[in-house]
């Protein structure tokens, strides 16, 4: 048979192919997949490319449009549907093909725009820049079928299941993880309407299969485009992200406070509430599923399409919210020892569940991986993909609870730890949430010892009126009174400081931040002795969880360390260090990574093999439980010093004034 | 290793086994399966057996208790808790031993009581008898689970599923398609009430398995029994049989008028009925919802069971009592060219549909075959199962439609027509149901032309008071109005007839079945010309649709003909064979095999494989459609003779008078 040079352009691809190949065949065999959703029918114009024409003498070819078969009467009638196409474009036919449609009679080069690419990728930045396949587990095809007569009436569903075979084999030749046909089902509520949108569409529909199995939705006509929404449940904050599945484009993203919190500021104290109140449960499961309601109906007029064209929910969140979403009761989450009703990621219909979109829609809930390691984990996980490591990385998800995850390819172990409210500034005295007013950054003149600070919302240092101090602002307020040697490595006041700032409050000792006229709230705000040890106590909780795991796996220290969450973002990396809230590492090596989880939850939307992968590789996360550490009292008490009783900290070991030994060290160490 | 042998009564099998092989793996090794639902632990007693003491010279063996293992502390303990069956039964421990325990150390001769005996078997009567294995969709397993704490507290539900792995595959040890445990899942609304149901029952409880694939019911204890209901939906009667999935057991028969009767006799004024009303689908979709519930809370009662143990239904019924069942729109089934929502058989919760069983229970549709060739067709196939024949057979379902299915196990062939009301008995003059007062049998003396009747009710023949007649007699009548010659074969009334009993009456010729004063009604009770043109066209449609599908498979009649439905069980054969209703045949190889049917939905009900069977008979079946037939008409005309024009039917001949070939035959034959 004779062979015809085949170029892609932008790739570079290029090859022999058969006389008569069409493009799209020929540029698949070369490597490039391009889209198709119409069965090679020159219905969807999805496979759209361009002839370049001329010699192209680095390549040694001709390229002419001749050089391909001439454009047939279907492909004529597609572009003479879409003479807005050619005129924005200047295209006029011929130079532009329908690749399924044109066949190789000659050397060509052919230039396959961004829109016509298949394997859609997304790019994210993490701790490394990666770009996300998009292989979401909707996928969309187009059939126009034969209507029934009275030689061949048969039903509905077959005739349709048989035809969309047919579209898929040609949609997807060559793909690999080719579906199982003969497994093809639909869905009942989306049988119901079969018969009458088939008729009133008159036999030209759009179907949706889910995960190559299921039918869950078909639309008249030819329509392109599947929605999809991925939900991070904090305790706090709820954030939803609206996704075209198709091509990965993010369309909105809405958020809103956990409407739980009314009863319950953290998980503890709603898990409680469901033990103490008979319709608690319900409350809460009704709460936030309004929310997410809300949200769904939000980010659907922000994309400008219906709630009934989101066809899937991909949710993660801590295992209590992950209880709380799926009505399952959390009262073993809240008694020793602790035990979840399920690890395993879970499907179900958006109506059996009672979310507002399409009700043939699935909700993907995403694996829990130990009774405080939840979903929100399995999601950070997808997102910054340690099991795909050399390295060993340490990834920290800090909130009132800190789950940590330890490891590489070869192993991943997980714990989770208390460290209560003080690093989000909370139950600290002046304690405030990073809102406006609240000062989010502190540093301390060494000489003078007077402070520096920065309120939210301001863009310079030290103008406005402070009215608190957010978390990062208490974790550099401790670091930079530490470094000054206002407090000891034992965070201590020390006496004999020269500064009117330093001062014996009502309840001890106290360095004085903003004074009340600096305020909004006509009073100093001060960090207290008493603040000073609620840091230690949370640092010290969530260092001894990271030395345990280091432990665990024989290393010393890990080789990144990995911040998620809004926490690790405000945070001032080289301070948390300085108080040992972090175990000692490069400073280049620790990354803020924003919401991890919500990431996470994006990329299995847009990805159905990430879900497989977060599957399997949760159910080979080891579990450490702390309590069951006989070593964790002594590592909790070398763990309460700044930055450590015993560890030498060498990347900051600079900044700490007069170091030597403690003495108390020897007694906790073994 | 040493050998001992094994005899096993009453079956009879025997062999030698290893030193120290459980009686219960022995018994399997020999081919008998012995029963067990916890994992040999000793616990659940389903394999409990009887050891034989004694010398057996024709075995040549000494078999002694002595022979087995001694009994353990579990055993003993399992016996301990049960003196009522020992004393009852009058067995002592070591003679009744638990077949999992005892190991074998000698020769031993075991008795394997009946209950303990496993693939049970249900024997049915049908065209033959056959028995029915017992292998339903929902096996039941007991687990005994470790409870969490704080070094293993992995969530509920992967503790459950790892414990039932492990039990499964002890239980179903040896088996053929043995499940696939890495896809073992749980319903949604059963994993809700998992972890408060786990504690509660101390963490001993009974799980129940669907098609070995997902967990659908977690019981506190040990709990041996599952039940589920089989249903025939009839557009007249609804029949309703609640088994024991374990024994295969009947243990309700409930029925009950198809409440959507007040809405359309039939199914195509039902149709109308959906078509003309805006809720018409709505109202005969909660019609019959309401009456499966009703059967369902009576069978329940009767079975002293609560309906939330029953875990799942199967359903047959026509295609139109199929879609108002599954809420899916008939209307298309009501114009041509009558096409079905869907074939293939439908699998969805008892929740989604709204009927009262557990939740989590499954309800199963058998597949539909062609336009009016439904479910119920499905089942009748199921239970006379022509697919498993040589002989070519022909089954027929006769109602207002008739549904026909001919062949073997190489091919089989169905169609359907309508064939009116008359052979029910309805739009005859004086027809009626087959209820008290109605006639049913008739015989009229060849000299006398007196006639002979029974009424329905009565034991003996002319006694009683006659208000009408029913399907049966109708045919009766006319074939006796033939036999004698008071009617010609082309039904028309002869002249000169020596008779009071033929007259003219007000619409035409007729004759007097009862004379005013032997009715209830104070009429005469004739059959009149136009009853008798009623039966022509109703036996012409039915034969029509025969022999069209005998001529598509080259027969010229078939070696067995099949009666299902009630009207079957009916008619006189040789009467209906004389007037030409069903083609000639040997008298003795037509039968009656009643609601094949509801036995078909029962088959389906105890054994699951049956399911994926008949979806895959129901598959290959060819549809015929007979208006597309050319030679219909010819056919036709040819079948309104009695009993043909142009067919020999010589298994009847001897009855009809003055046989002489019709000179009309040839104007319709080829």
């Amino acid at each position: 048979m004779k062979k015809h040079t085949v170029i892609l352009q932008p790739s570079g691809r290029r090859g022999q192919v058969d006389e008569g190949t069409s493009l799209r065949a020929a540029a698949r065999e070369l490597g490039v997949e391009i889209e198709s959703i119409c069965a090679e029918n020159a219905t969807c114009g999805k496979c759209l490319i361009l002839v370049e024409e001329g010699r192209f003498e680095k390549y040694n070819i001709h390229s002419r449009r001749e050089n391909l078969s001439p454009v047939g009467a279907e492909e004529q009638a597609y572009f003479a549907r879409r003479p807005k196409l050619l005129k924005d474009k200047g295209w006029e036919v011929g130079q532009v093909r329908l690749s399924c449609q044109a066949r190789v009679l000659g050397d060509v080069l052919i230039n396959v725009p961004e829109e016509s690419r298949g394997n859609k990728q997304i790019i994210r930045k993490s701790a490394r820049e990666r770009a996300i396949e998009v292989k979401p587990a909707i996928r969309k095809y187009y059939v126009a079928l034969t209507p029934p007569n009275l030689e061949r009436p048969i039903a509905d569903w077959e005739r349709l299941a048989r035809e969309l075979e047919t579209t898929i084999a040609l949609v997807r030749r060559g793909e690999e993880n080719l579906p199982r046909w003969f497994d093809l089902t639909v869905d009942y509520q989306c049988l119901r309407t079969l018969s009458s949108t088939l008729r009133e569409a008159k036999w030209n529909v759009t179907v949706s299969v889910w995960r190559d199995r299921e039918v869950i939705a078909v639309q008249p006509g030819y329509v392109e485009d599947s929605y999809g929404a991925a939900v991070d449940i904090g305790s706090t904050t709820v954030a939803l992200y609206l996704c075209n599945l198709r091509t990965g484009e993010l369309l909105a993203a809405e958020s809103e406070m956990n409407p739980q919190i009314v009863y319950g500021e953290d998980v503890m104290s709603r898990i409680q509430y469901t033990i103490g109140h008979k319709d608690g449960l319900e409350k809460l499961h009704k709460a936030i599923l309004a929310t997410l309601n809300k949200l769904l109906k939000l980010a659907a007029k922000t994309a400008q399409i219906k709630p009934d064209e989101i066809l899937e929910v991909v949710l993660v969140g801590n295992t209590t919210m992950h209880h709380l979403l799926l009505n399952l009761h959390p009262k073993d989450l809240g008694l020793a020892p602790f035990v979840p009703a399920i690890h395993s990621s879970v499907d179900i219909k958006a109506r059996e569940l009672g979310l507002q979109i399409n009700p043939s829609g699935n909700v993907h809930v995403l694996p829990t991986i130990a009774s405080f390691v939840g979903a929100d984990t399995s999601g950070m996980l997808l997102a910054e993909e340690p099991h795909m490591q050399d390295e060993n990385w340490l990834l920290i998800d800090v909130g009132t609870n800190a789950e940590l995850v330890l490891g590489n390819r070869q192993r991943l172990v997980c714990t989770s730890t208390p460290t209560g409210p003080a690093l989000e500034g909370a139950h600290v005295e002046y304690g405030m949430r990073a809102a406006p007013g609240a000062i989010e950054r502190v540093q301390i003149d060494e000489k003078t010892l007077e402070p520096r600070y920065k309120i939210v919302g301001e863009e310079e240092w030290n103008t406005g009126k402070a009215k608190g101090i957010c978390g990062s602002a208490v974790i550099d307020a401790v670091a930079e009174l530490f470094r000054v040697g206002i407090i000891d490595s034992r965070g201590r006041f020390t006496s004999g400081q020269k500064s009117d700032r330093v001062r014996e409050g009502e309840n001890g000792w106290e360095y004085v931040i903003a004074r009340a006229e600096e305020t909004s709230i006509g009073r100093d705000i001060p960090i207290t002795q008493k603040d000073v040890r609620q840091i230690q106590l949370a640092k010290a909780a969530l260092f001894t969880a990271a030395r345990t795991l280091l432990n665990q796996t024989g290393l010393q220290s890990p080789d990144k360390i990995i911040l998620a969450g809004g926490f690790g973002s405000y945070i001032d990396k080289e301070k948390a260090m300085l108080i040992g809230l972090i175990p000692d590492c490069e400073l280049e090596r620790v990354y803020a990574v924003g919401n991890a989880a919500g990431d996470g939850a994006r990329i299995a939307l847009l990805n159905v093999e990430k879900r497989d992968e977060i599957d399997s590789v949760t159910r080979g996360v080891e579990r450490l439980e702390l309590p069951a550490d006989p070593e964790f009292q002594n590592q909790f008490m070398l763990a309460m010093n700044f930055p450590h009783m015993s560890e030498p900290f060498e990347h900051i070991a600079h900044l700490i004034p007069n170091r030597q030994a403690d003495p108390m060290a020897k007694k906790f160490m073994k």
